[in-house]
């Protein structure tokens, strides 16, 4: 996978690329990355990139021009269109099944704003996917673009060995993960549930699988609204309801 | 505001912090911060920090000891107790009133598990926020650290000029923002709506307003369920629904 990273601040992402798994992923070419930095692309006489917005307001919007010009760039050398997504508070809420959809692509393309709006037309002509990764405000664009990048690199294969993936499981089972314990088995004063040291399997399972259920049931029902329950599950819900 | 982030990966961070607006944050002094790399503190005889699961499975689980001791030493040296937030998927979903809460503290810890899980007493006992920036699974807690520390320090007095803060108010009052457009307002054919070329102002308001509204409505009908609606934005409702 190759992915193109528009941005006026590419030493932003230099730590999170450089380090640990995304390091390694790189290292070992399951994905590939280049900075864009879109006021080389401007035709504006004082290398701007944005403009104030038609309507007046405060704020600064970014022009369409250098954007535009910087995708078509990135097409040419492309042999089929990438996915182009913009980094937004209006988009669609990002989320694991997305993640996955991404992880499935040759060519990603992420276009950041700094601070600014974006110019309507990048939107509309330009922009396969707006994915907004929260409902909070950040400075930039760049931070939910390494999110993206973090969640789908992830996915790729060889990326993560068996050590790394395991315990990170929430939401692929629609539930949120049951609660891990390591030595020792009393630190000081507070124990380690018999279960998980007696060896029974079968035991350990049942507990983890319920322990999962409640914590989702107590901090995310709403994420049960969307899941296929057993006759299990149901049998442990209700029991909490009562 | 100080800040205290407990990471094995402190590089990670740095293209972040001394980038941009969080760099210029922390010259004005709005807020300080400190890594501690909680390797410093273990105990263990090879400088381990994590261990293997009670009850098995794949994966590795962060230690108690050497985050209670980081924890410790970080309270020890704080007049009053300060907020231990945990980057974890099985957090509280983050949203911009929690972003607006924590921007009210004096003091923020920043748990960050590189993908081990976390032994569960560290949650028990040390943590007062389990964070989910989102329902995506990341390789580690620094990226969801950044998140909220971003989201978190553009809040504070003076960190924001009026330039940057305007175009960003997606979420404050309940909407997702309309849309922008700058210069050139004929742009390959595609052209800035009339009404922003008009001056007048009044009706500039209310079509952001409905526009404002109307994305809303088409993207994100579940923030709508939240928001006291007026009555002028019952009759827009009504008129897309019919």
């Amino acid at each position: 996978m190759h992915m193109d990273i528009l941005t006026l601040f590419p030493e932003m992402f230099e730590g999170v690329l450089q380090n640990s798994i995304m390091k390694r992923a790189r290292e070992q070419q399951a994905f590939s990355y280049e900075y864009v930095n879109f006021r080389d692309y401007t035709t504006s006489k004082h290398n701007k990139v944005d403009d104030y917005p038609y309507g007046g307001g405060a704020g600064l919007v970014l022009s369409p021009q250098p954007i535009f010009d910087s995708i078509e760039a990135i097409r040419e050398k492309s042999e089929k269109p990438p996915r182009v997504v913009l980094l937004c508070p209006q988009g669609e809420p990002y989320s694991q099944q997305k993640a996955e959809e991404l992880s499935e692509e040759d060519h990603l393309v992420f276009i950041c704003g700094h601070y600014e709006g974006y110019d309507e037309r990048i939107r509309q002509e330009l922009v396969t996917d707006e994915i907004s990764i929260g409902d909070y405000v950040l400075t930039g664009g760049e931070l939910g673009a390494m999110v993206v990048i973090d969640s789908v690199v992830r996915l790729l294969p060889g990326v993560l060995g068996n050590e790394q993936s395991a315990p990170m499981d929430s939401f692929s089972n629609g539930l949120l993960e049951h609660p891990h314990y390591t030595r020792p088995a009393d630190f000081r004063g507070m124990k380690v549930p018999d279960v998980l040291l007696s060896g029974n399997h079968a035991k350990i399972d049942e507990w983890r699988h319920k322990e999962s259920l409640k914590r989702t049931y107590e901090r995310r029902p709403d994420l049960l609204e969307k899941k296929e329950l057993s006759d299990q599950e149901k049998t442990w819900l209700d029991e909490w309801k009562n």
